[in-house]
């Protein structure tokens, strides 16, 4: 007989861009988003889950008419008989839903709407090293207030976010600027209603980093030789119109350097003067008699410049005064200046947003892949926006929000040693008979029952080699040995792992003597023997190091 | 100027077949699944996390030759120059991703491997009413291990985990079946080798709850006219073969009747005796000396008929060994019949699994939507699987596993109150002043580091009439008010929300005096004062009801 031609194997691997995730790196992701669903439940916030699967219509951006209109999201056409099914696509945030479910139900929400919301968005991007295609977003946004102490209450949730999953005051900062302010820069340089000049002028500014104060200067004038050679044309300004954007844009340096001065991080009494200052200085256009001409130097040189650079803008000033209702709020709720602080500098996202915008920093240093120190950088960022629902009721709905980037905080609690690396795995009970498989069983029971991590070897028992090869993989603390002798007896050995691990890579021929790694203790003794273990070894019943 | 046309908006609603989840139906399904998550870590289960789409191709079931293969999975083509790129689809469930990620990792993975996952899953089918086309799954898997020790593991497991999340013990019960055992009856009918008609008497034993025995009797026999008048074809069995399978499904009739019996609930003293009797007998084919006349009678006749209904198919014996030393391992670990039960009437799902399968009901009674009682049902599943990996390694390994049905269980524990219902919303402190929302975002950050939920109102505040129905809304049991008289006095009103429904539905106008729902305080005492009013209805600090 013939044999019949198999189809290949299936090849077992994740789509390209996408990964999984193994046993830590989901608790530990978890974990730290209880505790943030924890703050955002105490600030009012309320839950909401929406569906992965949005109608592309309903997701926006795309164009029904188009043949597939899967640009930048996973999209397909639902099945039906004529061929007309609904586009349906993976959500490619966590805004886009909400918009949707505020227009969807708007009449039973509470207005204004306080909601958080925690899971995996989808981008059909082309995936890179480090970069996938699906990753978690949390975020909380209030829908329905034009008021600025939304703003301020979003920016206040967010500090003690960042401290209650474990980043220290002192390394974190929390910038607030406000969208306004450029558009009253732009309108001081006549460029108001020049929607595509002011449009290049931002991208120029979001440039800043990678080409210079030099580079910035060429590109909004008569335009710059780029590295590969190519010319890149100039966005035509006047000398006087380039001189107020390096003026916006070097705010930042001048900003960087007062964080890192004495006087930044000095905030013993009132922690909040400075805020209390900065909103008085933001109203006024001359420094408040209370400031010194040493204090606070760089700070308000900036404000001071940006009473300038707006000018005369109506909007400008209106950018001023928010930022410093902001200000006032914050204070009044004991956030500092060690924890936010008013920073025009903050350009990133501006484009989207239409009023405040804020960005949360980590402070302290890591080392980059050449081993280059440098800042951590950016985890959670955010502003209002006020069109939120416009596309589906004609409607305008204000709302401001904050989105962290789970991976980056995840990362950064890993590099502060604030979660991973402390858990062992499970107490493993070997078999060394296997008809007596249900005592071993009774064991891990009692473990158990007692609040211990703990669990039988199931593979097959014949090498006993195999077994202890396994509680090693399993990163066990201690290994239960019963055999026949022990049985007999009533005893059981209970190995050390971890003091055993010691001994083998450091510990001379007395020390091996003196601290035996394995002990006999009496079948009762079992748990009591091995809380004593874990708790030696600093952990608890879970096997964590709390 | 002719006004352009504008395109119509979009409609805010959800895919057919998808919905949201508003505020404590996500944090209740989180707060379970969290539980769970901690009976299964205990049990020395790792997470995993898989993405949410997957190959075509590592999913399977569905052919790579199909122009959409996109059989009841949401899949679309990945996009490619040349028109081939990979098809991927939407997880189904969580095995099939298990499956890939343990034949992709096996070589990293301890072995045997147990892991739990939860998350959503997809499936393209036609919704209706409590149908949803995305859902939650909750599995928990041993990989890798042949011994019925894994088995027993899981039960044991499964049944901590349903008084973990608040069903009390009685309220549910464990039944243990064997697909073996199945087996055996089949091969004792002579239809060892006939696949089809094997299949067609599954089919119907499935169909038992609908037609009972007689009609079971005429589908096994000659056929049978159904409900609409259409005839049905007969499986064609002789007599002799259909007594064999009402025997067999007659048990199910038989067990519920000894379920309900007072010696199935009687567990004082050694509650495990019965199990340990069950074990026996299934290895003999008598009743155990120290079973009764009257006792355990419809369990004990039902094993009785099995030992008769296999006769000497070896897979049948076998199925009866497997069972005793499930029952055996179950005992030595305490897990009596008020737990979990050998049960040979478990047939659903049989087809799928290759040896032990058990299923978690619960037993109490609720309202069907006629107002009828009956037994809330099945609320968990699973049992061993021998071809997890075999597609993608040829290697047949060894799988059992449970999948606990989320909505489901939540519902139940609804129905129990053990969850939902007493959550009450944040503290609202209204605004009186707009000029002093500082002061009122004061009063929150207060109640907040006091770990109470709080939120200032940040609607429009110049009606308090929308104010008071927005504490409404919320369900706030409390309201803070500082007008411009408090303010200048240092005091504040505390109006209690909860008495106040309260006094408005029933109160004489004496309590009504008697028992103020608003009181006046120093702003000093907010804090305490809140708390006071919390405890008094039994709240925590979070507003819920512990």
């Amino acid at each position: 007989m013939a044999k019949q031609k198999k189809a290949p194997r299936p090849r077992a691997v994740t789509p390209k861009g996408f990964r999984d995730y193994f046993g830590a790196q989901v608790t530990e992701r978890a974990e730290m988003l209880n505790r943030i669903a924890g703050v955002y439940h105490r600030y009012g916030f309320d839950a909401l889950e929406t569906s992965a699967v949005e109608t592309v219509e309903a997701l926006g951006k795309f164009l029904p008419d188009v043949d597939r209109p899967n640009e930048g999201v996973f999209a397909w056409q639902e099945d039906d008989e004529d061929g007309k099914g609904d586009w349906l696509a993976l959500r490619y945030d966590l805004t886009a839903p909400l918009a949707r479910v505020y227009a969807q139900h708007r009449n039973d929400l509470p207005t204004p709407y306080r909601r958080y919301a925690m899971g995996p968005v989808w981008r059909n991007e082309k995936p890179g090293p480090g970069r996938y295609r699906q990753f978690y977003q949390c975020d909380a946004d209030t829908v329905g207030s034009a008021s600025m102490a939304a703003d301020a209450e979003i920016c206040a949730m967010l500090a003690d976010t960042l401290e209650e999953v474990g980043i220290p005051r002192g390394d974190y900062i929390i910038r607030v600027n406000n969208r306004k302010v450029l558009n009253g820069v732009l309108e001081a340089m006549g460029l108001a209603d020049d929607e595509e000049r002011s449009a290049a002028v931002m991208r120029t500014i979001d440039k800043f980093d990678k080409v210079g104060e030099a580079g910035v200067r060429e590109l909004l004038g008569k335009g710059r030789l780029d590295a590969s050679g190519a010319y890149i044309d100039g966005v035509g300004l006047s000398d006087e119109q380039i001189e107020r954007v390096i003026g916006y844009v070097s705010a930042k340096e001048t900003t960087a350097s007062y964080l890192e001065s004495p006087e930044a991080s000095d905030t013993s009494g009132e922690v909040s003067t400075e805020l209390k200052l900065q909103a008085e200085y933001l109203r006024s256009d001359s420094l408040p008699d209370s400031v010194g001409e040493n204090r606070l130097e760089g700070q308000f040189s900036l404000l001071n410049h940006l009473h300038d650079l707006v000018a005369d803008s109506e909007e400008g000033k209106k950018g001023l005064d928010e930022l410093a209702e902001v200000a006032d709020l914050l204070e009044a709720q004991g956030y500092g200046p060690d924890r936010i602080v008013i920073d025009p500098s903050v350009v990133r996202g501006l484009g989207y947003y239409t009023g405040p915008v804020y960005e949360a920093e980590l402070t302290f240093d890591i080392l980059d892949d050449k081993g280059r120190k440098r800042q951590f950088g950016s985890v959670a960022g955010g502003g209002r926006y006020d069109d939120l629902v416009k596309r589906f009721t004609g409607q305008a709905v204000p709302a401001t929000g904050i989105s962290i980037g789970v991976d980056r905080l995840l990362a950064a609690l890993r590099e502060k040693g604030r979660v991973g690396g402390t858990e062992s795995g499970p107490v493993v009970v070997t078999v060394m008979d296997r008809e007596r498989m249900a005592d071993y069983q009774a064991m891990v029971a009692d473990l158990r029952n007692a609040g211990i991590r703990a669990e039988v070897y199931l593979g097959n028992p014949k090498n006993f080699g195999n077994q202890m090869k396994y509680a090693d993989r399993r990163g066990a603390p201690v290994a239960v040995i019963e055999g026949g002798d022990e049985h007999a007896k009533g005893v059981v050995q209970i190995k050390d792992l971890i003091l055993g691990a010691q001994i083998a890579e450091n510990a001379t021929l007395e020390e091996w003597k003196e601290r035996p790694s394995q002990v006999e203790v009496p079948r009762d003794d079992l748990v009591a023997k091995v809380r004593e273990i874990l708790a030696a070894h600093g952990l608890d019943a879970g096997g964590r190091a709390p």
